[in-house]
């Protein structure tokens, strides 16, 4: 900082969330300073095109279309990169850290694949990388793992972290739509994307668990270790007879400290309409974090937007200027970069119940063949629920069973034998059954 | 500190939290020391009886009955005080700040009475005084508004932030107990204290919304003007006519931003089944939160218990030991000793809707009168719920209204009425119904 309490500030890329945080910068600098005694001065909004910035009314004498003038500017002190990607976002924050000035992001794909190299250049600078806008949006989420919960060992994580996919899923729930037209009324709301594939495929939701893992774990975690799974495969008729079993689907981010390891994936889960994650619903987010002496706490608010997002992006600006974050980021060790590598368990290693559904010819013996196989592969069932579907014959009749806990590499094993049987008449579906993570908590 | 990352410790009562923060200290200290890179030394476990500490196996070498001694040690950087009350508790803390020791407590009661003086002694020796367990125990939810909700005006908060009500209600909901059973097993299963008063009456609940508010709005708040109304005259009927209405009932720490101030009480108080809240069960806490930036947003987690407020209390003392605490107390204006004072509304201003529970004699004509009387009053029915009752008609039959937006000054005026009307068999009962804040995000 310049002067003690004033703050020259850079914001790169405006839109949906550049242009939120440069409006809260321009509108709100009064009750920012009553409320911290800093002073935040905006100085450049940088973009190539200033639609959005006219449309808020920002200040045109601000409007900067070349990110250099900014970087090389002896009055900014933090850099704000909303440009989003891993390429021009890239090379502004190394170039911003390079010069001496903090950056904060909101870029969970570039932390995901960068974040440990990212890390190294600002500690070798000697500034600081804030991202608490890069998971779950306006939650203070990230805080929670570095300083709220940082007397805790962190046992689990479970997180509905992409809030696209979280509107789609409570359509789907509350509406009885199928997964296309769930996603078409989205894309309608503006809130999802027209080219849905990075929200729905999961892979947002892995950039983010990317983070909070090395975050909460103190590991290096591997992006691409992480084994990830969409809901743009969900079919309906698994989202009901889940809702009749008494689960709720959520596409979760999961992280579990295990003997040996970490597993970390991504993928659609029941969890059971008891558990504070089956009610959070549209596009909001939560995060569920057990940590050995705290046991569960839960962080619960809007996962994106622009107004949220920037919520976020000052708390990180704030706590740069008020000289908290160059602080923890010097002192603390977590970071990736200085982070022994986790040992990540592939999915065949956990332990669960699994929701299982197996589409069979109506014939006599297929349930006995069906049984056998699972009890071949150590795999107990729990419930069983077949009804008399008339339609579709062709597709076969479902069965649906309910495992007791079991490993999942037996399970498939298991389901690939029974997908080969004559009367499976195709590849069945299993979905994982989230128990609530039992608490270590003992005083 | 003595030394860069050594910070010496002293822990003032050793009950069910400060036995499990004194343990925390010595069983973690090398998980404590690998994520922040701080050493934490506990020195002193002062108290006058050591049977928990003992049972706890803490080392006997630790233990000291005389308090002056940690006081007077000049390898003591903090002192942790968890005697409670206002009497013992307010002097430790008061000699601890004189002396130049940082001063970490979970005293709600002491805060709330004392809060803004104790803080104009820390700032005025120089140090800083810490107080996250002192809120809804295990939830880092006073970080949430000094530091990651920052950037925001908060607009309103609704907390759940007794667990032995929350646990009490709970039971009352999902086993249809009445308030003295639900009482007796909370008792039974150490969720409530012999003396359940300063938990059921509510009070305990409005020493925290005093600190919350005071962090939240910046201004300093008089315990003595919030209205406060416990658990310990609900009755069941209300609770389930609730239920059959869509609503649950819970006791809310409320803290509105109104025209002209603040509404600050605590009640019983119903709140759509949709509403997160809703759904926070057995003594587990909970604190929504909304910004004008980062709209709703949600802290879940365990109110109470020794290892969870322990967590709570840890994270202040590395917030101390590594510097950022110091550095926010002394920059951050908001802390009570500096804030003007908040104008607090009477709850007589407040708009809102209404459960009303009105025993009538079942004749002719008494609903219309009660019509009338609400209609001259400017209040408007939104709802009746009549059953046929047949017991009991000496207390007269049940007539549930619920209304719709309606000032509260108003409508106690027409109650005074209704319940002078010689068709009405006693007092009326009358209960806020808590609708979803209305978001002030608009990007």
């Amino acid at each position: 900082m310049n002067r003690i309490g004033a703050c020259g500030v850079a914001v790169v890329g405006c839109g949906t969330v550049g242009g939120a945080t440069a409006l809260l910068l321009s509108r709100d600098r009064d009750l920012i300073a009553e409320k911290t005694g800093v002073s935040l001065s905006l100085k450049y909004i940088v973009d190539r095109d200033f639609a959005r910035a006219r449309s808020l009314k920002l200040d045109p004498a601000l409007f900067e279309t070349n990110y250099d003038k900014a970087l090389a500017d002896p009055e900014i002190d933090v850099v704000i990169e909303l440009v989003g990607g891993t390429t021009i976002a890239r090379e502004i924050i190394e170039r911003a850290l390079k010069g001496g000035k903090h950056v904060v992001t909101a870029n969970k794909a570039l932390l995901a694949h960068h974040g440990p190299e990212l890390m190294k250049i600002a500690h070798d600078n000697g500034v600081s990388l804030s991202f608490e806008a890069s998971c779950a949006g306006g939650i203070p989420v990230v805080r929670a793992l570095y300083d709220g919960l940082v007397a805790n060992r962190i046992d689990a994580m479970y997180g509905i972290v992409n809030g696209t996919c979280n509107y789609i899923l409570t359509e789907m729930i509350q509406k009885g739509q199928g997964y296309a037209e769930a996603l078409a009324g989205a894309q309608r709301s503006g809130l999802a994307e027209a080219d849905p594939r990075l929200d729905v495929s999961g892979l947002d939701s892995a950039h983010k668990l990317t983070i909070l893992a090395s975050l909460g774990f103190g590991r290096r975690v591997e992006l691409e270790k992480i084994p990830v799974e969409g809901i743009d495969t969900l079919e309906l008729i698994d989202v009901k007879f889940g809702q009749e079993l008494g689960y709720i689907v959520k596409l979760l981010a999961i992280a579990q400290r295990l003997d040996g390891g970490l597993s970390l994936r991504v993928r659609p889960s029941f969890i059971s309409r008891e558990h504070p994650l089956a009610w959070v619903s549209g596009p909001f987010n939560a995060v569920s974090i057990y940590g050995h002496a705290v046991g569960h706490t839960m962080y619960y608010g809007r996962g994106a937007g622009g107004s949220p997002t920037a919520s976020a992006i000052l708390s990180d600006l704030l706590s740069i200027a008020q000289g908290t974050a160059p602080l923890l980021f010097r002192s603390l060790p977590i970071w990736p970069d200085r982070a022994p590598e986790a040992a990540q368990l592939p999915s065949e290693r956990i332990a669960s119940r699994y929701y299982l559904r197996v589409m069979v010819e109506d014939q006599p013996g297929v349930f006995a063949q069906l049984a056998t196989i699972l009890g071949n592969h150590s795999i107990s069932i729990s419930s069983v629920l077949q009804k008399e579907l008339g339609a579709n014959a062709a597709e076969g009749v479902p069965v649906v069973i309910t495992t007791h806990t079991a490993i999942e590499g037996n399970l498939l094993s298991a389901l690939r034998e029974i997908d080969s049987l004559d009367a499976v008449k195709r590849k069945s579906v299993c979905i994982g059954i989230i128990d609530e993570h039992e608490e270590t908590i003992a005083l």
